[in-house]
């Protein structure tokens, strides 16, 4: 049985204005008529998979639990964080849990807010992850690349682990490459997209933070021995928690063990990680046009256009995204997609008139 | 006494999305923080001039009332159509109202939804239009063409009125001409834009109306015998009202008469009929965008955007609308503004879903 935990600590601001603070990314319905956290969660169940642990923070714990009763699986245990603390601290209290019961459990942890077209494959890559970690290792996914991205980490393979088909060694982990890099990588055909997708087990999990980070294992182990079990939701002990640093399994544990294995794969993986992504990813009109939700183009051409409670109409206009809310709209070209923070910012600027558009409720 | 007259009967479909029918144009703060309507009033107030006449659909009573409540002016006479008739009939009714008491009575007839920059300009023009007026002319102002305008009509003035300074007769209108023409007329220097703005006697209007459209002039008067007064409005006959045609002043009368006259002026008038319109009338920022409302700009060049109860932000674009209101939103680039009917025929085109956009309250 492989336990998957997925971490819904992602805020998704990029995607503003239809992810916002109260209700990011991964409970948004960017692809289908399913959220973000829905798809997620339905692509690791049936069998040879235990209920799904979700992480999440404590203010979002009505959403999560609705939408996990919206897709109608029972016994997913929801897990409150009384702070984010980033995915090293989120992970590792699912593993301590876990492990209580069964330290062998195989775990695969997961992001809320990432697409994934090819399921099929994404089953054979976890078989194939499963053994990995079975045998000890803390196995990464590498999806094998289909543009010289920079907006990735990477992960470089290294020899093949015996016994363990499609299974390699981590040569390195690499941090977001600039252009030049990203095409070398490309071309050289041994590094892959680093999707923060990981399977380990429990046992494997802590015994590498003991090793590499002591003393978030110290935090995190005391937030779960002083947690609270109710009906719907575990809550973390908040003091230790709230104690713990702030890391991500990467810098904690995965750029520092010996114990690294990667499964390439190619999945049709994305971070949706902006509008232009979910451009990308969208079914497109003859004009290549992704219209979603109330929507009116006229000769518009390869638009993202939205509208989520609210019509949007666009005449004439060529690769831009318009995102319309009944409260927030926001139009830019699709290439400057990644600019969607200079709003953000400017929202929390005060003006000129003294206005502060960050007091208007719920405007980020 | 000059008494005002101002006809409310504009759709203002060019301004959708702020522009609806329950809502149109004259009702919306869209150069200040007046309402044209109330802009337009206020431009007829004070010494020489009658309080004013304002004729609008029924369906727009309260709308108007409480502008002029919050104007704070008192005594305007706000009569009712039943069904919109177009400006002949409405104009043709305030003359009868007047001319009950007194027939001479000079009519300053205008439309409530267009923009006047030079007040004292304007003034001077009405006391020369009011003159000509009394001496039994049908005066409409000639504006000063400042661009080879094909969406206006225009006026060809013709030889000076004897003893009135500033008047002359006209030669003949035209109606919207083509680039070309509009050129021609530029440059000779006779020909003003027709801005449908009229002055007369409540007499000479009747007079002219026997003379050129009898079977309205019928339908009018027993309208206006029918009507009913309350304490806030003033309600034409229904059936007399509706079963007349409709037709514009222009038609019915101007083109027709021999007693017109024309008083060249420059206002800085606009119709503003488009949102193009409404940039070139707005007060730009360095880099030329003019922006209302709730709005954020970053690297925008030449936009006009307005955020009317919602937040519009925009990033890295050039020469582009955007207007959002909380239901619905428009982007279009500036050059396109007379596009916005397109966008109101695909609303109230049934889509292959099935789903009717015009089914939404009040969108159009």
């Amino acid at each position: 049985m492989i336990c998957p935990v997925i971490l819904s600590g992602g805020s998704g601001t990029r995607l503003w204005p239809l992810s916002r603070q109260a209700a990011p990314k991964q409970f948004q319905r960017l692809l289908s008529g399913r959220t973000m956290i829905q798809e997620t969660v339905a692509r690791a169940l049936g069998e040879g998979f235990a209920a799904p642990i979700v992480v999440c923070n404590q203010r979002h714990r009505f959403v999560v639990a609705e939408q996990m009763r919206e897709l109608g699986i029972a016994g997913t245990r929801i897990v409150l964080e009384p702070v984010g603390r980033n995915s090293g601290p989120a992970i590792l209290a699912a593993a301590f849990m876990v492990a209580e019961e069964a330290p062998g459990t195989v775990l695969w942890m997961m992001a809320a807010d990432a697409a994934i077209s090819d399921e099929p494959a994404l089953r054979r890559a976890v078989a194939i992850a499963a053994r990995a970690a079975e045998a000890g290792h803390v196995v990464t996914f590498g999806m094998t690349p289909t543009a010289p991205e920079t907006g990735y980490g990477y992960v470089e393979r290294g020899e093949p682990i015996a016994g363990i088909e499609g299974a390699y060694r981590v040569a390195r982990f690499v941090e977001k490459p600039d252009r030049l890099t990203a095409e070398t990588y490309l071309a050289s055909g041994g590094f892959y997209w680093n999707a923060g997708m990981f399977v380990f087990t429990a046992a494997t999990l802590i015994a590498e933070f003991e090793h590499h980070a002591p003393d978030v294992l110290a935090s995190v182990r005391e937030a779960v021995a002083r947690r609270t079990t109710e009906t719907d939701f575990i809550r973390l002990g908040a003091d230790a928690f709230t104690a713990c640093r702030n890391i991500s399994l990467d810098y904690a544990v995965a750029e520092k063990s010996t114990r690294n294995a990667v499964v390439p794969a190619s999945l049709g993986w994305s971070d949706v990680g902006s509008w232009a992504a979910l451009w990308e990813l969208g079914a497109k009109d003859a004009a290549g046009n992704v219209a979603t939700g109330r929507t009116v183009l006229v000769d518009a051409r390869r638009c993202y256009v939205r509208g989520d409670g609210t019509l949007a109409a666009v005449v004439g206009l060529e690769d831009v995204v318009l995102v319309a809310t009944p409260d927030a709209v926001l139009a830019l070209p699709r290439e400057r997609a990644q600019d969607v923070k200079a709003v953000l910012d400017a929202i929390k600027t005060p003006r000129p008139d003294g206005e502060r558009l960050d007091s208007i409720p719920g405007i980020v």
